[in-house]
């Protein structure tokens, strides 16, 4: 299986140390090493790193652990290829422009038999079924709200509606941001933690490290951690049920739905760990 | 004025020769010191770099030098503001997708009343004219052509023709590019230069360094450089003429044309030196 990382803060937040024990998957203490991606939101820009080397060798990887990019809304993903070779353009996350701002994808899964028709707006550039389903999410988010971004609630329903679509293809773990809010989609395995005041000490899974995050803190900040599986092992996490649709906001969750999954699909998916 | 930099190459090729010349105008040789960004082609993937540093302080900047990434197609631009903010979303080059591959453009010069219509499919992010005659050409390339792209002859005259417009609102050089050819567009300054067998020395003028490029190259290779001003002392660099649109194909160029501009606008571009 691939894997997720997003955060979602209340105030720019340095996430290298969530990365670190992240990218660790990536060759060093899992065998995700197919690709590694991340991607930061600064207000409306976004800085997209993708590089198809692992996560524990990339000088991309090692820029991003080093660099403290401060950033509201990040999305990671690390690939073990399942649908699509390794290539740079089938890693994850992926880019795409609606309604003035740049919107990012990052999928765990595998979608079967899923041919949408894509009107040619958005087009994959990449072989996966994860640019795929992205490219049909911003197709049929353009088509619902032709002119202009909704409220965001509105947003979250018309996106619960789309993912109850493709949903039915197979494993659809996501992520998805326009740099205002995270929505974290469960098929199978997803986790998440809010930290707030006041902090505590955190210390990783994947690396021998540990940070009193009421050091680094203020009583304003607020991080949403989303992760396929947990990252540390003294604090915790809670996990999505399977069809829940998540939208965080300043680091807070904001608004929760399920999805429902048919129960042939919901058996199915359990047994498949496959990844694109 | 900001600055272009781009490479076409024959074979994936490492830029870090002329990146160190041309980063070192970003506050160090010269005064671009208000973002900086880079994209790298690998076939059909793009990988895109920007920095709202000095590309002469960036770490961003630092890895890209560092790291040899092998490319036949490079587009890099350093920014001195003159529309728009000194924000991230501003930094060129700028990425959008059309017909199912990624195209990245970069912009030297200064559009005065350039208020286009946009039907939604392409939006600018930031407030830049650049991104806004970016969505323009996009919008026109994919109108003209609906379906898929057309044979790269036939969509450089499409460019010629939407370049021609854009053109009457002032000073338009820029770099465009699908990672299969790389379009240059000289409304002031521009230059060119084409490396190949029997490959010799070349000087920076921005950094004291010489690179033999016989020892690094092949008789296969062949390197197209097209920069806002000459990056090396001791090689014949060629100037573009006002108007002139250049297309480079595997280190080649292929196909010229030239974009009338008007004297009055001609004139006018004489006299500024603003760049957004």
């Amino acid at each position: 299986m691939c894997q997720l990382l997003g955060m979602n803060c209340a105030t720019p937040t340095d996430i290298t140390f969530s990365l670190t024990g992240f990218a660790a998957r990536g060759g060093v203490t899992d065998h995700h090493a197919d690709g590694f991606g991340v991607a930061f939101f600064e207000e409306k820009a976004c800085r997209l790193f993708i590089d198809n080397a692992s996560s524990a060798t990339s000088p991309v990887a090692e820029l991003v652990k080093r660099y403290p990019i401060k950033s509201k809304n990040v999305i990671s993903h690390i690939r073990k290829a399942t649908q699509g070779p390794v290539l740079l353009e089938n890693c994850h996350p992926f880019m795409r422009e609606l309604w003035g701002r740049h919107w990012i994808f990052a999928h765990n899964g595998d979608l079967k038999t899923f041919q949408p028709f894509l009107g040619g707006v958005y087009q994959p550039v990449g072989d996966t079924d994860s640019e795929l389903a992205f490219c049909t999410i911003m197709q049929a988010l353009r088509k619902r709200f032709p002119g202009s971004q909704p409220p965001l609630n509105e947003l979250f329903h018309a996106l619960a509606d789309i993912t109850r679509e493709i949903t039915l293809h197979g494993v659809f773990n996501y992520l998805l941001c326009n740099g205002q809010a995270l929505f974290a989609h469960c098929s199978t395995n997803l986790y998440y933690i809010v930290r707030e005041w006041p902090f505590s000490t955190a210390h990783l899974i994947d690396a021998d490290m540990t940070i009193d995050f009421a050091q680094v803190t203020t009583e304003d900040d607020r991080v949403a951690v989303i992760a396929t599986a947990p990252l540390t092992d003294d604090e915790v996490w809670t996990r999505f049920e399977p069809g829940e649709l998540l939208m965080f906001r300043d680091g807070k969750l904001e608004l929760r739905t399920i999805v429902p999954i048919p129960e042939s699909v919901r058996l199915a998916n359990a047994a498949n760990t496959a990844c694109t």
